[in-house]
C-alpha cells in the first residue's frame, strides 16, 4: 500500500518525481523518498514522516539528473523510519528500487543473500529485491529483473534503475497497480494515473507478470518468456481539478456534501422510461434466472455496503445472499460453482484481498460483477462486468460518498433481479424506482441538518467507548457509523445487532455511555424501543436516528433524536449513514485529529 | 430474564421463597422481593440489589404466612430501583404479580387502566399486569389471569396471588419457562427445576399459553379455552451437589478446570468402536444426503461456537452453512425450507431470541438439531432431535466449559454428515476421532500452563482497548476470546478478521495496546506474521496462542506466546479458547470484579 513513480527524460526528474508523489500520498505517507541517476552514481534522499519532511529535506541536497524513482510508504515491514523508507539501495550501490507490496519468501532469500556476501541495512522486504537484481545483474537489466520475479512469492510493482544504464530503467507489477505514462521524449510510471496527469493523458497499464524497459523515447513491454507484447494506449479524459477542496476544511466534509450529486449521477443513468437499465451488461436473464446464491465480497466500508446489499437482494429476489470479508473468502476453500454470481466491492478497484477473492470466484466458474469507483482499475478490469459508482474521486481516507453509491448500485441490481426473476410486481419496482429517485432530495435535506449533529458531537468527544445498535438493515448501517467513528476519531466504537447486546457487551455500559441507535426500520421500530430501555436501565445516554414520522415515540425513548426523511425502510441506509458520517467527522474536527489522514490509514490497500 | 418462585402449603413461605430465589440468582440479581397473603392482606417487601440485601431488609420485617411468591430481577422495564421491583400489586391492593418477560403493548393498556381509574407507581410493564388482572377479576383468578392474558402481547412467565383467595395462586406461562412443583400437601412453581429440588423431585412443566390453579393438595393446568389438560409428572434425578464451587475461589475457574472431564462425557459416549453414534436420532441418513444448506442459530458465545461450526461442516462434508445471530434470523424473513437442516445452540435450552428462530425454522420446514445444556429445557423439547453438551450446571455468568463442549458436538456432527455423505474417507474420519479423543488431555495441558497467563495478565489488566486478531478458525476464535474478556473485565475489546484490520480500526492501535493473536492454522501461520507485524508497526504489544511445534517462529513475531499442544487446526479451537478464558478469568480477578455475577449480565437471557 503504497505509491511509486518513475521518470525518464530531459528534465530535472526530482520536480517531476515529488509532484507526482503528492498526487499518490493518499496511498501511504509514513515516510517518502527519491533515488537520481546522474554520472553513474545513485544519489538517494529519504526520510521518516510526510512528503513535506522529504522537500524540506531535498531542499538542502543537490539532487540533480534526468532519470530518478520515487516512492511514498504506508509500512508493512519494519516500523516507519528513515533505514526502512523506499527507494532502497543494493550493498554494491549498483541497483535502486521503489516497490509497493509484499515480498512473502524474504527471510529466505535475505539467508541466501548474506551468505553470498551481501550487507542489509533495514528490516524491509524491498531491500532483499535491490540486492537479489544486483546479484543476477549480468549486463542486461530486464533479464536481472525477470529473473529475480521468478525467486520471489508475494505481490509487488517495482520501478529498477542501475548504475550501469544511464538510460533506461525497468519496471514490473504482479497484483499491485501500475501504469506507464508516455510522454514526448520522455516517459513515467506511477502506481495511479493522477500522478502524471500533469505531464501527460496517455498512458498504457502493465498487467501481471509483465516487465518493462523504459527509455527517454520508447517504452517496451516483455510477457515472462521475455516476448515484447503490444499494448493499446488509452487516452484519460478526466478533470483533475474535480479532487480538489473546493471551500471546504477537509476532503471528508467536501465528500460528503457531494453526496446528492453523486448519486444522482449514480442513480439517473441507469433509470431510462422506468426500467434499471445496466450499459454493456454481459450477465444474462437466464443467468440471473438459474442463479442459486449470490456472494459479495469485500473488505472495510464496502463489506458494510455488501451487508446492506444482502438485505436488498434476499428481499426483493429472494436469491440467498452470503457476504463475505474478502481476507476470510479467499482461504477458507469456498463452495462457489457456475450456478453463483460473485459481486465484489471496492472503491478503488485495487483492494488486493478483494481481487485475490474475485480471482478465486472466477476461476470456480461463477460469473463477477464488481462494484467499483475508479475506471480502468484492476478489479473494473478482471471481472466480468462492472457497474461503475460515479463518485468521483474520493481523497478522504475514510470514505463517505463511495459508500452511499455502493448502496446505490446495490439496491438497482437488486431491483433488476427481482424484475427479472419475477419476484415483485412492476407497481413495486416503479414505487422503488420513485424512492429511488427522491433519495438526492432527501440527502439536501439531512445535510441541512449539519448543525444539530455538530452540537450534539460536541457533548461526546471525549468518549472512550461508544456503541451503535440495530436491527436488520439498522445492524448493517450500525458497522458502517462504528467503523466511521474509529477511523477518524480513534474512539474505540462498537456495533451490535439490537438484540446480541444483552448477550454480553452489555456490560460495558456504564453511566453516560453513549449508545446510537438507528432506529429506521419501521416493523422492528418497537424491538429497538425495548433495547434502548435495556441500555437506558444501565445509565447509558441514547442518540436515536429515526423517521421524522416516528420522532415523538423515538423521542421518549431516546435522550437525543436526528431524524431522517420519511423513505422506504429498505433504502434508510443510503440516507441515514450521512448522519453518522457527519457525527464521525465532527468528533475527529474536535479532538483536533488528521480528518483526511488518519494515523496508520491509507486510502487503498494493496497488501493483504 | 428473571427468576420467579411461588409456594402454597403449611409451611412458612418466605424462607422457602427466599432458598428458592438463591437458585435462581443467576438469572438476574439487581433487585429482588416476596410478597405473602395472610389474613387476607398482602404483605411485600422488596428492594433494590441483590438477595443479600432483601434478606435483611426481611430480617427486620414481620413477614408471615403460607402462601407466597417470589422474584429475583433483570431489569427491562425501568432502571433496578426499590419501586421497580417486582412483586407488583395492583391499586386496590387486591392482586400481586411476579413476571418474567416483556409486555409489548403495556403503554396501552396503562393508558386504558388509568382512564378507568388505576394509579401506577412504577415504570414496569408488570404493575400493568397486576391493575389489568384486578380490572379482569370478577371472583375466579383463573379466569381473571386467561382474560387478562387474551389482552397482553408479548412473553411471560406469571406467579399471582390475591386477596379474595386465601388457599391458591395461580401460575401461567408463555415463551418464558416455568415449572410446578409437586410437594405433599403442598405445591410450588419456579422458573427452573433447582429452586424447588430441595422439596421435591416431581415436577410437572407448563406449556406456552396454559394457566395453572394451584392449591397445597392440587394442580390443576388449564389450556386457552378453559379446559383441563393432563400432565404427566417428571422425576428429576439430577445431583444438586454438583453445582457448588466445591475448593476454587469462583465458579468460572471451577467450570473452566472441568473442560477435560466435561468434554470427555460429551465425545466419548458418542464414539463405538470407530464410529459416532448419537441415541434416538431422528435425522435420517437421506435427510443428510439431500441437505442443501445448514442454518445454524444462536446468541453470544453459542453465536460464536456456531461460527467454528460452519467451518468445519463445510470443510468436512461441504454443505453450505450459514451462521446467524437469532435476533436477526428472526426479522429477516430467512429463506428455510425443508431441504435445509437448522442447528439451535443454546446452553440453557431456554434463550428466547433462539427458542423463536427456531419455531420459524420449523414452521418453514426445516428439520431442527439443537445442543443444549440443559436437559428439558424449552429449546431442547421443541427441536426435531437434540444433542445434550454435558457439561454439568454451568454457574458463571460468562460461559466457559459449555462453549468447549458445544464445539465438541458440532465437530461431531459434521464427522457424521461428512461420513454420511462420502465427502471424507474412513482413515480420514478415524483420524479426526482419535485428535478428538486426545483432547481432554491436551487440556489438561493447557491448564497446568494457568500461571503463566495470570503473569501476563498482571501486565495488562489496567488496558482501555485490547483486540483480538485471527484469520478462519482463529477469527471465530478470537470472537469469543474477545466476548468473554469483555464480559468479565469490563475492557472494551473487539475481535477482527486478521486481513481485515487495516481497512480502519487500525487506526485504534497506539503505543502500547494489547493485540491477541491466535495463530493455530497452519497454513495461515504466513499470513498472521505479516498481520502481527503490522500492528506491531505501529506500537502494538503482541500476544500470539500458538501450537508448540510454532513457538520459535511465533517468538520471532511476537512480544510473547502462550503454546496449546499440537493438534490438528480444525480442532485448534477447543484447545486454545482455554488461555483466552483464563486471560479473561484473571484480568476480571485482578480487577476486583465480581468474576461470576458480571453487572448487567444475567446467565440465561430469556427476553428479546
Amino acid at each position: 500500500m503504497c505509491g511509486i513513480v518513475g521518470y525518464i527524460g530531459s528534465k530535472e526528474a526530482t520536480p517531476i518525481l515529488m509532484n507526482g508523489l503528492k498526487k499518490l500520498e493518499y496511498r501511504g505517507y509514513d515516510s517518502a523518498g527519491v533515488a537520481i541517476l546522474h554520472d553513474g552514481v545513485i544519489k538517494m534522499v529519504k526520510t521518516k514522516g510526510r512528503l513535506a519532511t522529504l522537500e524540506s529535506k531535498l531542499g538542502t541536497t543537490d539532487l540533480r539528473g534526468n532519470l530518478g524513482i520515487g516512492h511514498t510508504r504506508w509500512a508493512t515491514h519494519g516500523e516507519p523510519n528513515d533505514v526502512n523508507s523506499h527507494p532502497h539501495i543494493s550493498s554494491s550501490g549498483k541497483i535502486a528500487v521503489v516497490h509497493n507490496g509484499i515480498i512473502e519468501n524474504f527471510m529466505k532469500l535475505k539467508e541466501f543473500l548474506i551468505s553470498k556476501g551481501y550487507h542489509f541495512q533495514s528490516d524491509t522486504d524491498t531491500e532483499v529485491l535491490a540486492n537479489l537484481i544486483d546479484y543476477n545483474y549480468k549486463g542486461d537489466l530486464v533479464k536481472a529483473v525477470m529473473n529475480t520475479l521468478n525467486d520471489i512469492e508475494g505481490a509487488y510493482a517495482l520501478g529498477v534503475i542501475c548504475t550501469d544504464c544511464p538510460d533506461e530503467f525497468v519496471a514490473a507489477r504482479k497484483d499491485s497497480p501500475l501504469i506507464v505514462g508516455l510522454g514526448e521524449g520522455e516517459n513515467f510510471i506511477a502506481s495511479d494515473i493522477p500522478a502524471i496527469l500533469e505531464h501527460t493523458r496517455d498512458v498504457k497499464i502493465l498487467e501481471d507478470r509483465e516487465v518493462a524497459r523504459i527509455t527517454a523515447g520508447k517504452v517496451e513491454i516483455y510477457n515472462l518468456l521475455g516476448e515484447i507484447v503490444e499494448r493499446e494506449p488509452f487516452h484519460v479524459d478526466w478533470d483533475v481539478a474535480s479532487a480538489e477542496k473546493g471551500g471546504y476544511e477537509h476532503f471528508m466534509m467536501k465528500e460528503i456534501c457531494e453526496e446528492p450529486a453523486v448519486l444522482k449521477a449514480t442513480i439517473s443513468p441507469r433509470v431510462r422510461d422506468g426500467q434499471i437499465q445496466f450499459e454493456h451488461f454481459k450477465l444474462t436473464d437466464e443467468m440471473v434466472k438459474s442463479c442459486e446464491k449470490i456472494n459479495i465480497i469485500a473488505c472495510g466500508t464496502a463489506y458494510h455496503a455488501g451487508m446492506v446489499g444482502k438485505y436488498a437482494i434476499e428481499k426483493l429476489a429472494r436469491i440467498p445472499v452470503d457476504v463475505d470479508v474478502a481476507s476470510e473468502f479467499r482461504y477458507r476453500d469456498p463452495m462457489v460453482n457456475e450456478k453463483q454470481i460473485t459481486i465484489v466491492i471496492s472503491q478503488s478497484g485495487e483492494t488486493l484481498d478483494t481481487l485475490m477473492a474475485l480471482r478465486e470466484a472466477k476461476k470456480k466458474g461463477s460469473h463477477t460483477v464488481s462494484i467499483v469507483n475508479v475506471v480502468g482499475s484492476s478489479i473494473a478490469r478482471e471481472s466480468d462486468d462492472v457497474l461503475y459508482t460515479w463518485a468521483g474521486p474520493e481523497i478522504a481516507v475514510a470514505s463517505t460518498k463511495a459508500y452511499n453509491t455502493q448502496l446505490a448500485v446495490l439496491y438497482l441490481l437488486a431491483l433488476k433481479f427481482a424484475q427479472i426473476r419475477g419476484t415483485v410486481d412492476d407497481e413495486t419496482i416503479r414505487y422503488y424506482i420513485d424512492q429511488l429517485m427522491q433519495i438526492p432530495d432527501h440527502m439536501e435535506t439531512v445535510l441541512q441538518d449539519k448543525e444539530a449533529i455538530q452540537r450534539f458531537a460536541a457533548g461526546h468527544y471525549n468518549a472512550r467507548s461508544i456503541f451503535f445498535i440495530g436491527r436488520n438493515l439498522d445492524y448493517a448501517l450500525s458497522m458502517e457509523g462504528s467503523l466511521k467513528l474509529k477511523e477518524i476519531s480513534y474512539i474505540h466504537s462498537e456495533a451490535y445487532a439490537g438484540g446480541e447486546l444483552k448477550h454480553g457487551t452489555i456490560a460495558l455500559i456504564e453511566d453516560g455511555t453513549l449508545v446510537i441507535c438507528p432506529m429506521t426500520q419501521d416493523a422492528l421500530f418497537e424491538k429497538m424501543v425495548s433495547n434502548i430501555r435495556e441500555v437506558k436501565a444501565r445509565g447509558a445516554v441514547v442518540l436515536a436516528i429515526a423517521a421524522e414520522k416516528h420522532l415523538d415515540e423515538a423521542e421518549k425513548a431516546a435522550d437525543a433524536v436526528i431524524t431522517i426523511p420519511n423513505i422506504d425502510p429498505l433504502l434508510a441506509p443510503i440516507v441515514a449513514v450521512t448522519p453518522l458520517q457527519l457525527f464521525a467527522y465532527y468528533v475527529s474536527v474536535m479532538k483536533g485529529n488528521d480528518v483526511d489522514k488518519p494515523r496508520n490509514l491509507a486510502k487503498s490497500v494493496t497488501v493483504e
